[in-house]
């Protein structure tokens, strides 16, 4: 059951309410011993503050959650790879895991060169199909 | 009166409260047109939080004063070089001006050869020492 793609199922409905709300879908969660403790989408639009991104607010709500700023035995499911600044955000909380859906070779962190913490694992390419077509949709829709 | 070190040592009043409160000492202001309109310093500590970088919450402050996330025509003084986190921050937020003190030759985005907006401008050395001892006293005591 507790699957990478059970999970990204719940970040691609963390996705969805924000494409509801008409903002870029993209959606997150983190994953704490098989336990969900935080869950985020993209909020830019509606809180008017580019640092709303849906990975800054799960970071800041898992660590608010466990009381300690690292998250070091947690796993963060999102559905398109991290930008520069939540990829700074990651590195900075020494998460264990980060399991992307679709990549995002202009905006995202890894054609940038940069890395995550030494002790972060990477995962790409989970329902990527899912995750990438939500957001294309948004913008095809906003042409 | 309105130079880049009158502002600068705004930023330094930033970090020092940062210093009293047992925090990595760094501070900013954000101004436009002549006039203050976000000022912070580093809380990781205090809220538990490693996003809770004083630019960070400068961008969300000024974007909320302002009534939109866009900060064309402002400009951010910061005690230290902003890490790559805050420097994807602030590319988002299409800022102006950066204004830095001390650089960050290790932590900080230049050397990650990390650019900002195109239309940004960077300027780099005002106040570097008195920036760059806060921080370094602080490190020093913590040993």
């Amino acid at each position: 059951m507790f699957t990478d793609e059970y999970y990204m199922k719940m970040a691609l409905q963390e996705a969805q309410i924000a494409l509801e709300k008409d903002e870029v879908p993209i959606g997150c969660v983190i994953v704490s011993n098989n336990r969900i403790i935080a869950r985020a989408h993209n909020l830019t639009e509606t809180l008017n503050d580019v640092t709303a991104h849906a990975e800054m607010q799960a970071i800041t709500s898992a660590a608010n959650f466990l009381g300690g700023k690292y998250l070091k035995d947690c796993t963060l499911y999102v559905t398109l790879e991290p930008c520069v600044m939540c990829s700074g955000a990651l590195s900075w909380s020494q998460i264990s895991k980060v399991v992307i859906g679709a990549r995002d070779e202009q905006r995202g962190f890894i054609n940038k060169h940069l890395s995550l913490h030494p002790k972060t694992e990477i995962i790409t390419g989970i329902m990527e199909n899912e995750c990438s077509s939500i957001v294309k949709e948004f913008f095809k829709s906003k042409r």
